[in-house]
Parts: structure tokens; C-alpha cells; sequence
């Protein structure tokens, strides 16, 4: 196990190995963009599959208004978050906004909903990656799923080494992939100049144009806009000054997104793609390109970019459960870091739920893509309004512009959030309206506990300077059950004499004749140490035990405590430990339940088996 | 779990209601039959399955010669049993037979052999019961395998609860099916006899016939045999006098077995069965019955006298592995008798195995025969050549006579083991030649370590005379991990000063805040124990802890002893668990690897959680 793990996570690193790279703009956008622009190979794909079969071909027309809107709602937000930046630059995520300026329930429900954003971004982001592979290889097909998880596995093993998020290494795919889907668009655009005419597919319209078709179209597209809010939690990690950096890094990658999705809705007005067999962008670059260099180039790049984003989420999740079990809202072991210095249980917890999802909807971004929205669009919204409270808390200069920009940036979020919930509720989204309460409902619970443990366990300066702890306040009774008289219950009775000079020695025996050989057995010992034998005939000791213990025959008063000796054999291989029972466990386990009874665990030593066995003399053994 | 496993389990039973019910001709017939009688069930029909593709119509002639063979060694066998009754009253499976004759080694081979047995007739008497209730009821054939498993969650729990193999109850089915068979017989009779001519079935002849077809028939038909020993395993169960009883029933279990599978095979001749989508019986009885009340009542007397077979490997198995693991072979916990006194972990074991052979195999009793005879065979060989070797030593009345037929039934035997290795090794044979070796080897390795453990653990009675417990040998010294001052460290720091004047606290920090902050609450205190502290960056406590102990700061000398005080939460809601990190148990697990050490369970008891979460004002907390 252990050689295992060093194998696939390496050797342990020091705390003082934890120091963070810094970036400027040219690899901050690359870096922090990855999951905004890799929405660009589902979320056009997405508007499509709500409105092909309602309305054909007019869905084609409708796709570039449905992006217009969300391209809209994309300046909004970037305007917004740029207020966030300035504020808070030591990292503004949604949980902080909200808890800052609106109160813990407000920024639990923020970090429930982003925790929500997050799982999806690596549930969404794989599954649409593998499915781009899939389509230019369609034999792969069958194995999306296995492909997926083994690309969450990669993930996982990845951080749990502790990738480096700021890593140059991942800036560049970045620019591949916006380079490809360029070249993508001026390629398709000359190629309609040069006269080429893209065959209209044969699809009809079953269903007048509604509003309601459009909302659940927006709602799809809706999912371009994750991933907006990563550069404002990462001020910090930007070069001097990191505020203006981190503003123009917004800026940028809004303008990129702007241009990859409203490019791939342009290109895929034209060439008439339509979702089925073959994701969007595949068939857009096939029908571009043909099976040139280029199409794989394309197909690479955007495989690559969705994995990136994935890899986003691996660094944004446990951060933000590590901030969060920091305060105590989650469990604790959430914050401490592994060997790596990764936050390796939010790793594990990431990947862990993300292949769940991915199995039980056998990797189907249209299934997931309901879930997913929601969270992001709720945390949009509470880090909005906190920002508006704020500005009206505040007041300070131009408060009236910043706290209109804010109020509306909430407003339109929150709308979107009922819309999202509303059109998709049958589709998922329902699942995520039911477990973010419960998990802000569980979230209060875990803090509830901690506090009480803290409150229980608290002693101030004054109480502690009163304490007297150098007497002794109570006697310390010893019990050593013992099976039978040999090498192993002599050295817990002898280390029973050290630590306490009332000691008993107890066994259980299921009948009087093993009961008789143990006492003879005992009895030549020479020791003062009394023996008390029970009888039970339901094979267990701790009943007993604990009988015996709260027996007149036993002089315990109460305030005193007892400590009971049990053995423990060191297994020196692994499959050693199948061969003795665990009684000792199971005794432990139910004794430390009360808390006047302290466990003690001796441990003892075989040497390795040297014993060889002939085949007629130890017949008998 | 508790709840649940007492409603399932039933509540614990003391020794004492642990005795054992006497039976008689009458019902040691039906009780110990079951296994071997109902295998009529598929004998026959896997000797046809390899004889029709190959022979077609042929296959019906060469049926009757093939099942005459087993049956002639069906005699030889109830001859040679008769003589292991005859000197093994006390029970004479062939694990004793051959341990007691040919020692260890041939002893755990028959051990091995025996095991792989009984779970394959639950795997296949399982799997041939519920195909012939899919056979009656086609719909249900998608549902095999799920049907399969939970028939053997029926049987686990059943056992588990503490069924008694010699129940009564379990008599009647037997004597159900064999009255069904032997009706079926005759009214098949009467239908031809009365004119009824079957319709022969288009089969074909695409190979000639040679000898290895009729071997791979015969090792197909060997199964028909599995279960005869189970008289000779069950002596002591019989009315006085035993063995006399016990001859008896074996020799009628034998004529049953004649006449039930000699009938179908006639029938199946008769009434041209085809395997294929129905079991063979199944077809049998609806061409002789038609859709009565009569069909239906073979069709579940069949399905329940399987079940009541694979039942019999249910006590069977579970008791063979606790001989074993009393003497040391294979796990000890193997030996312990569970709440209910049924030896609670082998059942799981058994079912755990057939569980997952028949998901494998998808419950296909063709496929999982291959698997199924080779291990009683090589338990039949060990068992008769014990018996040979026996009369060669002992030499008592009529020693060459006896000698022979024992000798005979082992040369036959073998001859057979190797028949049915040969022939079925590709069909699933080689898993189990494979296992076997394994088994033994592991077997043997387990016997080894618990010598070693014993040996070390052994004191003679004069050694125990001489061994001085009475005066401490050593010093006892006290470590305290502390991570901050409360209430918990407090109380380990108050107890350590009742086991030993030796206390020492001790602190791991990752940085020289916390460690200052600690150590100014530490000062406060009134104690005279030290206080160290050690800082460390890679956030475990139990390598600085020991780098510690033997610096030469710490006064410790070799052969001292070191007490580790760990404190430890008392949880109250199972969720609770989840919340506190697991610490104490990978530390405790890390430190009794040391003999030298002993670590202390402190139990810490915390009230109910009383925190309400108030919006505002908790907000800092």
C-alpha cells in the first residue's frame, strides 16, 4: 500500500515547499480562463439539442439571438466582477462576498452552491472532452465511460502530487485551443466567400417559436458563463499590482469567450451542424477542414482545454472545502493537507462524487448539463448581492453607479437562477434545488458540533492558572483480561505493576474446564495479583467485564479510573493480520465508551515464523 | 447495524443450547440425500449436453451406457464407504481420513479439495434449482441471476439464524422428489405403453463417436455423485447404533440415486429432451404431464430439493473449516461460533464465494460443472487410499478383502480425477487444479505462522514457577501529545501523573506562532511537567514524536517502557465520527509497532451539541 502510494503520489514534501508562482497577464488569462472558454465546445452544442427538434431548421436563427443574450449577460457579469476584484484583492469567491456582507447563511448557501459548481465543471467538462474524441473516433464510443473515469483517476493521481495550477506548462494549450477555434472560424468564413454552399439538413419544425423554448435554450447556453468568476478569486496570485492585472485579465477573457462562442454559433449557423452522433465542433471542423492536419488539431485542442477546466475545479474545489473546514463548516480533515501539500481529501471527495455522476448519466453532457448551471448562477447572484450591500453599507465614492452595476448584475443573475431551476427542474436541476438545502442544512449541523466540542473542551488563561493538576486526584485501578497464562498476559502483568498497584488479572471462561486449567496454571505464578474468572456462555468479554467492574466485589469508587491492558501482536505481513481475531478492536470499541475506563494497547512482537513443516512428525501439532 | 442484525439474525444464544438432534433410518435418509439425489437434476442433462452437438440423435443411446458407468461406480463407492463407516463412527470425512492415514499434507489437500466441493454444489445447485423454475416460468429467465443470489441470502441468513441440518422439516422434500421422479417415471412408462409415440427432433450427426466425447460425457455425469460421502461424514448423528444405521441409509441413498437417475436417463431417451432453453427435467415432465397440477409439482420439488442441497454445503463447509481453523490451517476465526452458534464467519465466507461464482458465471450450470467435480474426486482418492493404507498397516479380519475394494475405489477414483481434469480442463477445470495447489500452500504457511506464535508465546509450568512478576523491572515513562491546553490535554496530563512520575508533554507545530501561543498557555499552568516542543513541516506528529524518544534529550534507557496518553471522542451520532479527523487511530497504529511503547486510550466524553446558529451574531465564530 504504502509503496503504492508512493509510487503513484511521491515522496512527502515539507511545509516550506508551499510557494506560490505569480503571474501577469499573458499567462494569468490562459490559466485562469480555461474553464470560461472551454465552454465554448458544449454550450452552443447545448442551445441546439433544446431547439433542433422543436423548430429545424429556424433553431439555427435562434441559436445567434440565445448567444446575443448571453453574451450580454456575460459584459454585465464582467463589469461586475471587476468591482469584486477591486475589493477584494485577496480573493473575492462568491463564499466570501456573501459571507462578508450578507451573513453566514448566505455565504454557506454560496459555498453549497459553488461546491455544486465545481463537481459539475469536472463531471461536464470530462465528459464533453472524451466526447470529442469520441466523435472524430467513433469506435471509441462504447468506452466513453471508462474513458472518463480513467481521465478523473489522471486528475485525482495529478493533484494529489500536487499539480501546480499556476504552471506555465498549462497557459499554452490555452492559446492552442483559441488559436484552433480561430483559425476555425476565418477557415469557415473564406470557404462560404469561395462559393462553397453547406447542404441544409431535412429537419422540420414541429413546434411554434415560445418563449418558454427559448428560455430552456437560454438556460442551456447558460453554462458558457461558468468559470467567469475564477479570476476574481485569484487576485492574489497575480504580480504587482495584482488588482489592475487581475482587470484586465476579466476583460480579456470576456473578450475571448465573446469571440470563440459567438464564432462557433456563427459557424454552426452556416454549416448546419447538427448534434447527435458527433459533437458540434467535430462536425463544424470536419466540415472545415475535412480529416486534415487541422480537424485533429481542433479535436485535440478542445480535448485538452475541457480537461484543463476540469483540472480548474481540482484546484478551486479543495480550496474552497479547505477555507470552509478551516471555519468549521465542513469536516475538518477537508483542511489539512496530504503529503503533497494538496489538500488531498477534497481531492479524492472531488473526484470521487464527479465519477458517481458520471457513471449513473453514462457520461451524457445534455443529462448533466441541468445540473450544472444552477450552482454557478446562485453563487453569481449572492456574490452580486453581497457586493450591492456592501456598496450601500459603505458609501463611498461613486456608490450610486457601483451599487446599481452590482444590484443589476444580481438582479439578472437571480432571474437566471429561476429560469435555469424553472425550464430545467424536470431535466436535473431539481437535484441540485434538493441537495443544496440540505447540504447548508448540514453544513450549520457540522458547525453546531464543532462549537460545542470547542465550548466543551475550552479553558481560559484564569481557569487555568487555578488548575491543580500535580496531585493525585484519583486512584487508578488496572485490569488485565488474560485468555491464558502465557508470554504475552506476564508482560501486560508486569506492566500493570508499574502503573498502579491495585491490579486484577480477568478472564471469561465458557466452561469449567478450561476455567480449572487456567486457574492451576495461574496459581503457580508468584504474584499477589488476583485472578477473578467469570463464567459467560455467549463467548464475549466485555459484558462481563463491565459487570464486574460495576459489581460490590470490585472496590471501585466512583471518580477513580481503570485501565484495562490488552495486547496487541505487531503484524509484521499483511496477510498475518487475516489470521488473529480482532477481539481486541471490538473491546476497545465498546470499553472507550465509558468514560472511566482508559484502554492501554500492548504491544507485542513475533519474530517472523521460522517453523517448517515435516510431513509425519508434526502431525500432530 | 445492531437493530438490523438482530431482526435478521435473531438474538444470541448461549452455549448451552448448543445440542445435537439423533435421527434413524427413516430420516437420515431424506436429510443426508439431498445433495447427491438431487443432482439427478442435472446429470443427466450435461451428459447430453456434450453428446448432442456432436452426435445428435446418437447421443440418446450412448446416454444409457454413459450413465450406466456412473452408476457402476456408484456402487464401488457405497461398497468402499461402507468400510470408512464401519471404522470411522465418529466421522469420516475424507480431511480426517486422509489426515489420520497419510498425514498433514493429504489431510489439507482433501481439506482444499472439500472446501472448492461445497461451494461449488451451492453454486450449482443454486443455479440448476432457479433454471428450473425459469424453465416453467420463461419470463423469469432475465431475472436468473439476480434470483440466484438472493436464494443464497435466503440460505446465508437462514444459516446464520441457526438452522438445524437435522430438522425434520428437512426430510419431507426429499421424499416429495423422489416420489416425483419415480411418478413421472411410471406415468411415463404407461403413456408409451399406451401408444404415445414421441416425436424424435431433427438432430444431426457431425462427428463420429469416440472415446474422448464419451469421457468428456462420463466427467459431465460425475457430478451425479457429488454428495455420497455425506453419510460417512454424519455417523455420530445416527440413533444408536450408529454405524449400522449409517450402512443402511447409505446403501438406500444409494439405490435412490440408481433408480431417480437411471429413470431420467431412460425417460430423456424416451422422450428425446434437448437442452437448450429448458431444463431437461422440466421438458420431461410437461411431455409426460402436459401443464397439470403434476408438472408444476415436480417443477418445485426439483427447485427445493436443490436448495435443500446447497443447504447441506451449509453445514457442511462451515464445520470442515472450523476443524480446520481449531487445528490451525486456516484462520482462526473460521472456529468461532457467532451469535447464533452457527459458525458464523465460514457461512459468510461460503456464501460470499458461490455469490460471486455464480455473477461470474451468470448462474450457467454447464458452465460452472466444470468446475464442480474434480475436487470431490480428489477428495473420493484421498479418502479410499487413506482407507488402503490403513488395512496395509492395521491388518486386521478380512484385511486383503478390504484392502482390495478400498483400493479399487481409489484407483477408480483418481482414474476419474484425472478423467475429468483432462477432458473438462479447458471448460473451467484449470481454475480449480489451479486453486488447489494455492490453497494447500496457504493452508500449510497459516499452520506455520500460528506455531511460530505459540511457540513464542509458551510457558512451562516450571518456567512459570520462576518468573518474577512482583517488582517493577522497568521504569515506566509518560508522554502526553498535546496540540493545545483544554480540558482534554488537562485531563491525560492528570491521569499520566496517577500511572508515573515521569510526564513529559509534548508538541508538534508547523510554526513558531502556534508553538509560542501554546507554550505561554502551558506556563500558566501549575505542573511541573515539561513541556516540548518540536516543530515539523510535515504535519504528522508520530515521526518527530519518535526522532524524540530516542534523542538524547529524553532520559530513556533501553528496556524501559513508554506509555503514549491519545485522547479520544466518545461519539454520540454516528455522523460525529466523520468529523473528527482519525488521527489518534493512525498514530496509535504507527506507535505499537514499537514494543517498547504502549499507547493509552483516553475516552472523552462530550454532552449533546446545544449550539444554535443564530444568523449575525455568530458570524465571527
Amino acid at each position: 500500500m504504502r509503496k503504492l502510494r508512493r509510487l503513484l503520489i511521491g515522496r512527502p514534501l515539507g511545509n516550506e515547499a508551499l510557494n506560490e508562482e505569480k503571474f501577469g497577464v499573458l499567462w494569468g488569462l490562459p490559466i485562469l480562463s480555461s474553464d470560461a472558454i472551454s465552454s465554448v465546445a458544449y454550450a452552443g452544442q447545448e442551445i441546439l439539442i433544446v431547439l433542433i427538434p422543436a423548430i429545424g431548421l429556424l433553431a439555427y436563427t435562434q441559436l445567434i439571438y440565445v448567444s446575443a443574450a448571453i453574451i450580454g449577460l456575460l459584459v454585465l457579469l464582467t463589469f461586475s466582477y471587476r468591482q469584486t476584484i477591486e475589493n477584494y484583492p485577496n480573493g473575492g469567491g462568491a463564499y466570501i462576498v456573501a459571507k462578508d456582507n450578507l451573513g453566514v447563511l448566505a455565504g454557506v448557501t454560496a459555498g453549497a452552491a459553488l461546491s455544486v459548481d465545481y463537481i459539475m465543471t469536472v463531471a461536464v467538462s470530462i465528459s464533453s472532452g472524451v466526447e470529442q474524441i469520441t466523435s472524430a473516433f467513433l469506435p471509441l464510443r462504447p468506452y466513453t465511460v471508462p474513458i472518463c473515469i480513467a481521465m478523473v483517476l489522471f486528475l485525482m493521481i495529478g493533484n494529489l502530487r500536487g499539480i501546480r495550477e499556476s504552471s506555465r506548462m498549462f497557459g499554452i494549450p490555452t492559446y492552442a485551443f483559441i488559436f484552433a477555434i480561430l483559425s476555425m472560424l476565418v477557415a469557415g468564413l473564406i470557404r462560404i466567400r469561395g462559393g462553397v454552399a453547406p447542404s441544409k439538413p431535412s429537419l422540420q419544425t414541429f413546434e411554434p417559436i415560445t418563449l418558454l423554448l427559448i428560455l430552456r435554450a437560454f438556460s442551456s447556453g447558460c453554462t458558457a458563463l461558468t468559470g467567469v468568476e475564477a479570476v476574481s478569486n485569484a487576485v492574489p496570485n497575480f504580480k504587482d499590482p495584482p488588482v489592475k492585472h487581475a482587470k484586465t485579465v476579466l476583460l480579456l477573457l470576456s473578450l475571448t469567450v465573446f469571440m470563440l462562442f459567438g464564432g462557433t454559433s456563427v459557424l454552426a449557423n452556416i454549416y448546419y451542424a447538427v448534434p447527435g452522433d458527433k459533437a458540434v465542433i467535430v462536425q463544424i471542423a470536419e466540415a472545415v477542414f475535412g480529416r486534415s492536419f487541422m480537424f485533429y488539431y481542433v479535436v485535440a485542442t478542445t480535448f485538452i482545454i475541457l480537461v484543463m477546466a476540469a483540472n480548474t475545479a481540482y484546484s478551486g474545489f479543495p480550496l474552497l472545502v479547505a477555507v470552509m473546514a478551516k471555519e468549521g463548516y465542513v469536516p475538518r480533515q477537508l483542511s489539512m493537507r496530504g503529503d503533497r501539500l494538496s489538500f488531498s481529501n477534497g481531492i479524492i471527495l472531488l473526484s470521487g462524487i464527479a465519477g458517481i455522476l458520471i457513471v449513473i448519466f453514462r457520461a451524457d453532457v445534455t443529462a448533466l448539463i441541468g445540473l450544472y448551471a444552477v450552482g454557478v448562477f446562485i453563487s453569481f447572484t449572492l456574490s452580486q448581492s453581497g457586493m450591492f450591500i456592501k456598496w450601500l453599507r459603505e458609501r463611498g465614492k461613486h456608490w450610486v453607479y457601483k451599487a446599481l452595476l452590482n444590484g443589476l448584475g444580481a438582479l439578472v443573475t437571480a432571474l437566471a437562477v429561476i429560469i435555469i431551476a424553472a425550464t430545467k427542474f424536470t431535466e436535473g436541476a431539481w437535484v441540485v434545488v434538493l441537495v443544496i438545502p440540505v447540504m447548508i442544512y448540514a453544513m450549520l449541523k457540522v458547525k453546531n458540533h464543532y462549537v460545542a466540542v470547542a465550548k466543551q473542551l475550552k479553558l481560559s488563561i484564569e481557569e487555568l492558572e487555578t488548575l491543580d493538576i500535580s496531585n493525585d486526584h484519583y486512584r487508578n485501578h488496572v485490569i488485565v483480561p488474560v485468555e491464558s497464562v502465557n508470554k504475552a498476559s506476564i508482560r501486560a502483568l508486569r506492566y500493570a505493576r508499574t502503573i498502579s498497584d491495585n491490579v486484577t488479572a480477568f478472564n471469561v471462561s465458557i466452561d469449567s474446564e478450561s476455567a480449572q486449567k487456567l486457574k492451576e496454571r495461574y496459581s503457580a505464578l508468584n504474584t499477589d495479583i488476583p485472578l477473578i474468572v467469570k463464567y459467560s456462555p455467549f463467548r464475549k468479554v466485555v459484558d462481563p467485564l463491565l459487570k464486574f467492574i460495576e459489581s460490590a466485589e470490585y472496590d471501585y469508587k466512583k471518580g477513580d479510573m481503570i485501565t484495562v491492558i490488552l495486547p496487541q501482536f505487531t503484524i509484521k505481513k499483511w496477510w498475518h493480520s487475516l489470521l488473529h481475531n480482532h477481539s481486541r478492536i471490538f473491546i476497545e470499541r465498546e470499553l472507550v465508551k465509558h468514560k472511566h475506563i482508559v484502554v492501554c494497547i500492548m504491544p507485542l512482537q513475533l519474530k517472523n515464523d521460522d517453523f517448517i513443516l515435516k510431513s509425519r512428525k508434526d502431525k500432530q501439532l
